[in-house]
């Protein structure tokens, strides 16, 4: 669900109708810490933008309005891939974004991220929280002036809308896909022609044909942009997503001048937030799913096993490429992949066997 | 995992080894509410104990101490399986237990807490926070001055320890097992012997073959308990608990008395301590299940599939029975029911989707 080129390609107009404070101003007024909150998503978009709402009205709740959180949409203060620069550099004491968009800044920040072929929301969050997975993310992150937190997920994704069938390996050979990062390494390799494009101009390149397919998110967000207009297959799993965390980060001059309770606060609201986003996403969903097939006869298929298994394959060859680059990411690498394989053999025997009975 | 013969069955001495206060005497003495919160768990009890801990630490830090909270194990203050009426009269603020205790209060409370091949883990939050749940939920708890929240889960459970193999539907017949509640009651239909153990007859029960078989939780907790030397075929799924909630309940004139900072801090909180319960289990079932299979040579065997069906259409009859008792019950059944239809269709093309793609 990479949206760089997306929020790119988002006009000042489009932002700026929905540039609401989130902060009232009787609020702001008494508050001992007047933050702000830049975001990589425009303002209010649905689940991200609108989670970053979440976090920024319970920190303030919580802390009876002694912070106030000014949340920005992309291109409000700065443009949304600034936005680990600018919380690193105190611009702004808090950020939501992604940790899969700082690659440029290291390596290892794709492990917190999405990881092809990698660990389900619920595994991921395991790791987090009791594998070692945070403490990592918070060494990794601290070399950068930043306090990072899991505040989101979008449990697993959709492979993505097709303008053709894939019935086999062979037809993903020069398929002209627009799919980002670590996945699009994974369909270059396997034949395909992994495509760049701005959000803004999916859509229409969809539907002329200049791209065969493109992967976006789920049904919730893809109905709104409306592909099933121009494509009509929608292909699951989303093996190149299968659990994608989102951040919310803090810089850590601002996090250090808390007193320990509104520090507990912020922790803990992002926790929350973490949750919600989660139970929001496949709430949500479920709902635009139904529309997709009911309403607008979209076809749900399934990549087939062949693909797939090649995939898997090329993604743990990837993946692992990664981990040569230098000693931190193969830490985390090791440390991501060893639980991994662990928390696989529990979830086999416990919520994909428990799936599998439901389906018989 | 109903553990209520369990805890009865502990003794006043197991528990006062285990009776740290959680909260220091200097937060104690400075605080403006000094609530109690009392558990149907053993002090500190592993997982469930610990989420209660976990719960009133951060309610503490949070608010800077102006809430304190004294945690108390099982029979500490009141019996396990009086936390709902001891924190619905005000006895204590706050209770640490699970809805499926109080089936005698309300049949509707079931819902909340376990439904024999119900909603995973990761469903039933989507329908708590996003698909009305929690509403109903809260109107139930309203009639007895109660204030639910969402706070833990187990993720998908095993389906327990066996003396004897089970290979087709014909094994059940007669089996004696412990398995309580409504998943004891779809036993009975397929010709089971369900049977009321208190948990600290299990092991000696199991060992003379007076059960064949009993459920409990899941790896983590199961080996503590060490149902692995009596018994040695470990049975998955578990269909009969696929991702049971547990509760925080707070006292609502207490909750009332609380500022609004207050009452965000307890409500996030709770929504804090909900993800990170599953983490935990996710995490510490995947090292146990490894322990339990590497060193003590336990056999992990599935339930055939002909189990399986019968089990899930009877589960289906019995859970409707509970909406034919009373009209709210009804109420809550449309809804789980509606949402839970709806939300698996997901399920089977995202996450159920990925994890057989991962396990080609």
């Amino acid at each position: 669900m990479e949206r760089r080129g997306f929020i790119k390609s988002l006009g000042a107009g489009a932002l700026a109708a929905g540039s609401l404070a989130v902060a009232p101003q009787a609020v702001a007024a008494k508050a001992e810490f007047k933050w702000k909150m830049i975001t990589s998503w425009p303002k209010n978009f649905p689940v991200l933008g609108t989670n970053a709402n979440y976090l920024a009205k319970n920190i303030e709740q919580m802390s009876g309005g002694r912070i106030s959180i000014k949340v920005y949409g992309a291109n409000e203060l700065v443009p949304p891939f600034e936005v680990f620069d600018a919380v690193s550099r105190g611009t702004a004491q808090m950020g939501h974004s992604g940790a899969y968009y700082w690659k440029g800044k290291h390596e290892a920040t794709q492990f917190f991220g999405a990881i092809p072929f990698g660990m389900s929301g619920q595994e991921v969050n395991a790791w987090l929280y009791y594998g070692g997975g945070m403490a990592l993310w918070e060494e990794l992150y601290d070399k950068f002036n930043l306090v990072p937190t899991a505040t989101g997920n979008t449990g697993a994704q959709m492979a993505g809308w097709f303008r053709k069938d894939i019935n086999s390996l062979a037809d993903l050979k020069g398929l002209k896909m627009r799919i980002p990062g670590l996945g699009g390494e994974v369909l270059k390799r396997a034949g395909g022609t992994p495509v760049n494009l701005s959000g803004g101009e999916l859509f229409t390149s969809l539907q002329s044909g200049a791209i065969d397919a493109t992967e976006w998110v789920g049904p919730y967000n893809d109905l709104a942009f409306g592909f099933h207009k121009v494509a009509k297959n929608y292909y699951y799993p989303g093996w190149h997503e299968p659990g994608s965390t989102l951040e919310a980060i803090i810089n850590k001059d601002a996090f250090a001048a808390l007193p320990d309770d509104l520090q507990a606060i912020v922790k803990q609201a992002c926790k929350s937030a973490n949750m919600d986003m989660l139970a929001e996403n496949v709430a949500k969903n479920n709902t635009a799913l139904d529309t997709l097939v009911n309403k607008h006869q979209v076809q749900v298929k399934r990549l087939p096993d062949d693909v797939l298994v090649r995939l898997h394959g090329l993604s743990l060859e990837v993946v692992q490429e990664v981990a040569d680059r230098d000693p931190f990411s193969r830490k985390v690498y090791e440390s991501y992949t060893e639980f991994s394989q662990r928390a696989s053999r529990w979830t086999d025997i416990s919520e994909f066997a428990y799936l599998q009975a439901r389906a018989l």
